[in-house]
Formats: structure tokens, C-alpha cells, sequence
């Protein structure tokens, strides 16, 4: 499906009003049901739906592996995404009474659980960060975004090696953009413990839980990062850089070490 | 409280690494109970919390008007705003059984079911759209985001007259910072039917309800319009202004009778 749409509009320019016809980003309604349980509906792009769906239920927490996924079938359409786990893991014997989940700029009631539960995962792998290859990275992710260019409407997300991009996804939300990066991981069996993810986004608590649960050692944005999420990159020991421009980029940790 | 912090970092100019002290903006975890029921969490700046609050119970429906509320107390130190119903819209009564509701930008499952029940409000109001004042409005308002100058890191949303803005805030959260906009012109008894939004977030379907649903007239935003917000703006009536910066603006509705 496109992620375009034409539309006609009036376009104002100094004192003079033309009508054109213009691109703008569509926004797609996608539900995911697991188990034939209606789950939400995430306003979104409507490519890589498949990715977009794994990455989300892990992200919640409704799997844990690729292993918990029986199938998953998308009806394009329909606008819907249809997963069944495996019998052990059926959704009714373990989200019976669970809240609905959030999945967007504001956190659930469970946040400060959430965030306890990480304080113990500190990411193990320390990887160097190689200023040359992080600009390197970045001036191939500017390149590829091609429909942020057309439409200003969208978000970037990768992950990569520190001298390749591996998955590069795009969508109308930084958090479906980074679902849709991890259900590719996931899907493909790429193990990301020893990676970079580069997006176009801002980096909020949010999103740095969700690059901890994947251990990705190095998160670096075009954006800016929040005070929550430089406090959590520096207890998890995960390397955040932000502002990452051209020949420039903030590193917001204090490993100088690491810097080569 | 103040709405950014100072961190240390390394600053990457070049080929040069430089330790050095930079602002980032602050994110601050912030829990809503209605009648000692926790609601949700927002990440959000923290300003105007009252406001927040006000606002974020009324686009989810929690109140239909400021009558509803008995009263507010806000905890700044803990991060928590208390807010009790009057006797008649006990959240006990009202909302047992309802589903959590999401806040950011994946809309819970109510989706359609919000979608269809704003297709019968057509907005009464037609406000012509004044191109001079548009851009002076988008002027004054760019002058004044002045924490997004310093951080990179927050949204902007004002309530306008055609010449004057009324309301202004800011957030980490394009939706927080609408909701504190709302939330104030409710506290304070202003009409919002013959106003004008200004943002400097995207344009999604859920931005739109809820500018639709406080019957707003016109919403102009720095930023790109979703397909879905402009077909939902021309049903509902709603004019809906995108990319307006300097002398430019794009108009994405067929009202050109209403441009003077």
C-alpha cells in the first residue's frame, strides 16, 4: 500500500494563493487482535505491518520471543493484524485482568514499574563508538528517508552495524518506527546486543526502555534526547548521542573512553 | 518547577571532542487519579499541571465540562494531580468497566467508535482565514517557543484570536501540550468556537478530535497534516493549515471563499 496520498490544496506564497495538488503522509488505523482479543489500534504507515505487529506485542510485553508467536496473519484492508500464540502462552490465561497497554507519548500506569524493572539489566556489551562510523551512518539514514523528504511527515528508524545499515524503517510515529525495526530483528533472528540504533526521533524514556529490553548498546538521534532518558542511558550504561548533524553529534554519557 | 536540566556531555565538532555542559529538556513522570483511582501516567513538562490535568480528563471523555470537577490538588514534589468529581459523576458509577484509555499517538480501540461519533459535529462557526494574520500569529508564536530554542526538545501550542494569542504552552508532548491549552481555557471559561489553534507538532486524527471536539474552527501547525486529519478537517469543517512558516502556508480544505 502507498504511504502517500494526493490532495488538493491551496498553497499561500507571500501575498498569492495557487491551488495544487500536494502529497501529504497517510495515516492508517491498524488493530491488533492476539488470540482473537481486540488489543489496540495503532495509527500508523501502512507498510510493514507484520514487523510493525511483532515488534509491538514484544514491546508490551505480550511476548517475550519470536518461539511465543503460533501465526500471524494482516489483512491489509481490513486494517488488521491477527496473531495467535502458542498454546502455552494463550492470552487468556496470562493477560486475564491485565490493563489495556499504551503505546504512545504518555506511559501507562505501570511506568515506575516499568522503569524499576530495568534498573537491573545494565547492557553488557560495551561497544566503541567510532565518531567516523556514527556520521557515516547517519549521512546514509538522512539519504534513505526519502518520504520524510517528501512529505515531512514521518519518522526514520535503523538498526545497524557501526559501518552498515541492517534494517531501515519509517513511519507517522517514532515508537511504531522502532517496532516495526525490532519485529524485523525479531522475525529475522538478528541479534541486536551488539548494534547502534539511529532515529529521526526524539529520545524519550519511552523509547530508551524499549532499546534496554533489546540490549542495543548505542541509540543516536537526529533529535533531542530528555533529562529522564540521559539518566536511564547512564544507569543501563547505554550510549545516547543526540543532535547527531553533518559533523556533528552530543554524546550524553560519560564513558570518553569509548569515544575512538 | 524548571522545565529543563543541565547535563554534562561530550560535544563532536568536527574531528574535536569537547567536554562540556549542555541543557536538555526535563521529563517528568506525572499521574493523574480521579476520586483516588490511578488513571495514567503522562511524561510530560512540568508546567502547568493543573491545566494538564483539566485538559487530559476532558479529551478522554473523563468530563464534559469544568462543572463536573469538585476539585484539584496538585502534587509537584510527588508528581501526582488529584482531581474528584462532584457527587453526580462519581468515577465509580461512571467509568466501571471502561477500558484504560491511551494518551499519545496510538489511539486505543475506542478508535472507530471516536471516529463515528464525530462525524454528525460538523462545526457551526466559520471563521475566515485571514492570511496576514495567520503568518502574524505563526510569528508571534515561533518568538515565544522560546524552551524549544534552548532545548530542541518541546512542542508549542497556543489559543488564538485572529491577532492576539490568548493561551500559550509548551510540552514534550504535542498532546500534552494541546490538552494544557484546553485545559486552561476551560478553567478559565474562554470560547474556544471562534478561535484558532496553533501548534508546532504534526497533524494526526487524534490531534484533530480534539480540537474538533472543543468545536475549534481553525487549526494551523509548523508542521505536516496525516491524511486522515485532512479528511476528517474538510468533514467536520475544520480548516486545517500545514507547513506555515515565513510567508507560506499550504490550506488543505476547499473553502476558498474563506480566504481573504
Amino acid at each position: 500500500m502507498d504511504n502517500t496520498k494526493k490532495v488538493d490544496i491551496f498553497r499561500v506564497k507571500g501575498g498569492e494563493v495557487f491551488q495544487e495538488e500536494d502529497i501529504v503522509i497517510l495515516e492508517y488505523p491498524f488493530t491488533i487482535f492476539i488470540d482473537d482479543k481486540e488489543i489496540i489500534t495503532l495509527l500508523c504507515s501502512p507498510n510493514s505491518l507484520e514487523y510493525l505487529a511483532v515488534g509491538f506485542i514484544y514491546s508490551e510485553g505480550f511476548i517475550n520471543s519470536l518461539s511465543d508467536i503460533g501465526s500471524i496473519r494482516i489483512d491489509e484492508d481490513k486494517g488488521i493484524g491477527y496473531v495467535y500464540l502458542n498454546e502455552m502462552n494463550k492470552f487468556s490465561e496470562k493477560f486475564r485482568g491485565k490493563r489495556t497497554i499504551t503505546s504512545g507519548c504518555g506511559k501507562g500506569t505501570v511506568f515506575y514499574n516499568v522503569v524499576d524493572s530495568f534498573k537491573s539489566k545494565k547492557i553488557e556489551y560495551k561497544l566503541p563508538i567510532k565518531v567516523e562510523s556514527i556520521k557515516n551512518l547517519v549521512r546514509e539514514f538522512n539519504r534513505k528517508s526519502q518520504l520524510f523528504i517528501n512529505t515531512g511527515g514521518v519518522h526514520s528508524c535503523a538498526l545497524c552495524t557501526d559501518n552498515d545499515i541492517m534494517i531501515f524503517e519509517e513511519d507517522i510515529g517514532r515508537h511504531n518506527a522502532l517496532d516495526k525495526v525490532f519485529g524485523k530483528a525479531l522475525l529475522e533472528d538478528i541479534d541486536t546486543r551488539d548494534k547502534i540504533v539511529l532515529t529521526s526521533g526524539r529520545i524519550s524514556s519511552e523509547i530508551l526502555i524499549k532499546v534496554a529490553k533489546r540490549q542495543v548498546p548505542v541509540i543516536v538521534s537526529r533529535s533531542a534526547p530528555t533529562s529522564l532518558s540521559v539518566e536511564m542511558a547512564k544507569e543501563l550504561g547505554i550510549t545516547l548521542i543526540g543532535f547527531a548533524r553533518g559533523e556533528k553529534m552530543n554524546i550524553y554519557n560519560d564513558f570518553p573512553s569509548l569515544i575512538v
